[in-house]
C-alpha cells in the first residue's frame, strides 16, 4: 500500500479527547485505505486507546507532547508555544509531512496558529472559515463563518472565488451559483462593502456564475450553491439557523410528550423522524475548513462524537485528494483582484 | 362610548389591500370597543368592502385619496408626495388626530415618511424596527430589525433602553433581561461598537438588567427578553430564523407525504401539528413597530391575511394604551447617553 496521503491530527483537541478523536479516526480509516495519520498528543493518554484499534494503529504515527491548547487560551498566547499538540500538528503541514490538519480544539487558536504557520496563499488577503450545509434539496458552501469580523470588498470577492472552487471540488457542482448574503435583493441594499464586492465580482475575470444578493430566508430553498459574507454576518446566520432548528425539534418533542394521541401515532412516524434527523444531523456537517492558506486546516466541533470527528477527517481527505489548495493557488494566479478593486471603486461612485 | 383612542390606517398598503386591511380591522374592532379608525385610501375601492362590515363602519372615518405608495417606490421619492394614503395616515398621528398608524405597505417608505413626519424623540438619535418573537417558553423583543444598517454604540444603547420599556409594556415583564447580539460570549468578541455599547449600558444610569452578549443560537432558549443589534445583523438573524423554521416544516411535510406508515399515523399527530403551527404562526407575530419616534408607526407584513393585520393593529392599540411613546420620552429625559459615551470611549481604549 502506498500511503502517500497523510493527515495530521491534534489528538488532544475537543471536549472528549483523545478518545473521540481516535474513535473518529478508526471510522475514517475504514473508508480510506490509502491514508496515514500523524497524531500529536500525550502518549500516556493516546496510546492505551490507540491500542484498542490495531487496524488504525498500523496507519498511525504518534508523536508525543504533553502540552496542549486549552479552550480558554487566547490566540495571542497560543501562537508563542510551539510545543502544543495543535501547533505541532499544524507545523507538520508546513513541513510537508502532512497535507491537512484536523483539530477539535479552540477555533480562535487553530485559526491564529494556522495563519502564522501556513501563511495565506499569495494574493489572497484573508483566510476564511467555510462549512458545507444542507438546504432543501442538496448542500451549499458558506463562508466566512467567523474568521474575519469585518471584511473589505476584495476579501468578499476572494471568498466568492474560493467558495466557487470548494463547491466544484467538494460538492461536485459543475458551475456553482454564487451569491452575496445581504438584507435585500435590490442593488442599493446593504452595506457599502457588499455593493462594492458585487461590482468587483461582476467586472472581474473570475469565471463564476454570480447571482447577486441572497437574503438568509432564501438559503434553505437551494437557490445558490455558495453563500458569501463577512465572518460576523456569516456566524450570526449560522448560529440563528442552528438555534431555530433546535427550537423546532424541541417543540415537536415536547408536544408529542404532552399528547396521549400523539404517543399512539408515534410508531408510525418513526421513519419520518429518523429521515429528518439524518438530514439535519449536525455531525454530518461537522468540519469547518480554513481556506486561503498554504495547506488545509479543518476544525471539528469540540463537542462532537466519533462519527462527527470522522466526517471532519473525511472532509479534509476529500479536499486533499482533489488538490484543493493548489487549485486555489492556480486560479488566483489568473486574476488580479487588487487591480480590479480600483476599477470597482470608480464604478460605484 | 368614549372613542378616545384613534388609530390611523393606510388602507392601500399591502398585497391584498384594501380587502385584507378592512377584514383585519373588523377583527381588531370586535376585541377593542373603545377604538376609532381613520382610514386613508381610494373611496371607490374601500367603501364597497367597508359596507360589508356595518359594525366596523360605525367606528371608521374614511378619507379619500387616489394616490398611494407602491412596493417599488424609493424612500427618497415617497417623502415628497404628501397625498399618498401612507403619508396622510402618518400625518394624522403628527396632527394628533390619531395615536398610532398601521400600514402594510413598503417598509423603507413607511420608515422614511415616519421619520420625516413624526421626527425622532428628543435625545434619541435613531428610530429602530422592533418585533415581538417566540422563544421556547415565552416571547422576546428584538431590535433593530432593519432601520439602520450600521449603528454606533450610542444607537445600540438607546435601542436597549427602548427595548427594555417595550418588554415591560408589551410583554408585561417586570425586569426584562437585556442582551447585545454578538458572535461570542467573551468580552473581547465581536465588533468595536458592540463592545463600546456594553460599556455604555453598564456605566449608564439606565436602570436595566443588562446580561452582556448573547449568541443567536441561545435566543430560542429564552435567556433574554430583549435582544439588541444593529439593523443589518438583526435582519440577518430574523430572516435566518424564518428560513430555517420554514425548511424544517417543509421537510416534515414532504417526509410524511412520502411515507405510507406516516400517513396512517398522521391523524394521531394532528393535535401536535396544530399546536406547533399555532406557536410558530407568523401571523401571530405580525407588526413590526418603529420606535423612537414621536408617535407609533406599525408595519404589517405586506403579504399577511386579515388575522395577521389585526395582530399588527392590536400591537399598536396595546402600546398606545400603555403610553409607550411618552414613557420612552420620560425615561430618556432621565439619562444622558451622549455624555456617557465620552466616558465609555475612555474606558475601552
Amino acid at each position: 500500500m502506498n500511503n502517500n496521503l497523510v493527515i495530521s491530527i491534534d489528538a488532544m483537541g475537543g471536549d472528549k479527547s483523545p478518545r473521540v478523536v481516535i474513535e473518529g479516526l478508526a471510522i475514517a480509516a475504514k473508508k480510506n485505505h490509502d491514508i496515514r495519520f500523524i497524531l500529536f498528543g500525550d502518549e500516556a493518554k493516546v496510546s492505551p486507546i490507540l491500542n484498542q484499534y490495531p487496524d488504525l494503529k498500523k496507519v498511525c504515527e504518534l508523536r508525543h507532547t504533553n502540552e496542549m491548547v486549552h479552550n480558554e487560551d487566547k490566540p495571542s498566547q497560543v501562537i508563542r508555544n510551539r510545543n502544543t499538540s495543535m501547533y505541532m500538528a499544524i507545523d507538520a503541514v508546513r513541513k510537508g509531512e502532512a497535507q491537512a490538519v484536523v483539530s477539535a480544539g479552540n477555533t480562535g487558536a487553530l485559526m491564529a496558529i494556522s495563519k502564522l504557520v501556513l501563511k495565506t496563499i499569495q494574493k489572497i488577503h484573508r483566510p476564511a472559515i467555510v462549512s458545507i450545509m444542507p438546504h432543501y434539496n442538496g448542500k451549499y458552501v458558506m463562508l466566512d463563518l467567523g474568521a474575519n469580523t469585518e471584511c473589505s470588498a476584495i476579501n468578499l470577492a476572494e471568498f466568492a472565488l474560493m467558495g466557487d472552487i470548494l463547491a466544484r471540488h467538494a460538492l461536485g457542482i459543475e458551475k456553482p451559483r454564487v451569491a452575496l448574503l445581504n438584507i435585500g435583493a435590490e442593488e442599493m441594499k446593504g452595506k457599502e462593502e457588499i455593493r462594492q464586492a458585487a461590482q468587483l465580482i461582476k467586472n472581474s475575470s473570475m469565471n463564476i456564475d454570480f447571482r447577486g444578493y441572497i437574503e438568509p430566508h432564501e438559503i434553505p430553498n437551494g437557490v445558490a450553491d455558495v453563500i458569501v459574507s463577512d465572518g460576523f454576518t456569516g456566524n450570526i446566520a449560522l448560529k440563528s439557523t442552528e438555534g431555530t432548528a433546535r427550537l423546532v425539534i424541541k417543540m415537536v418533542k415536547n408536544a408529542i410528550k404532552d399528547s396521549f394521541l400523539a404517543k399512539i401515532g408515534l410508531p408510525f412516524m418513526l421513519g419520518v423522524i429518523l429521515k429528518i434527523k439524518k438530514t439535519m444531523d449536525p455531525r454530518l456537517y461537522n468540519g469547518a475548513m480554513f481556506v486561503g492558506l498554504n495547506g488545509l486546516s479543518v476544525k471539528s466541533h469540540g463537542g462532537t462524537d466519533a462519527l462527527g470527528f470522522s466526517v471532519a477527517v473525511n472532509n479534509a481527505i476529500s479536499l486533499v485528494r482533489r488538490n484543493f489548495v493548489s487549485t486555489i493557488r492556480a486560479e488566483v494566479e489568473k486574476i488580479d483582484l487588487d487591480e480590479l478593486s480600483q476599477e470597482a471603486i470608480y464604478d460605484v461612485y
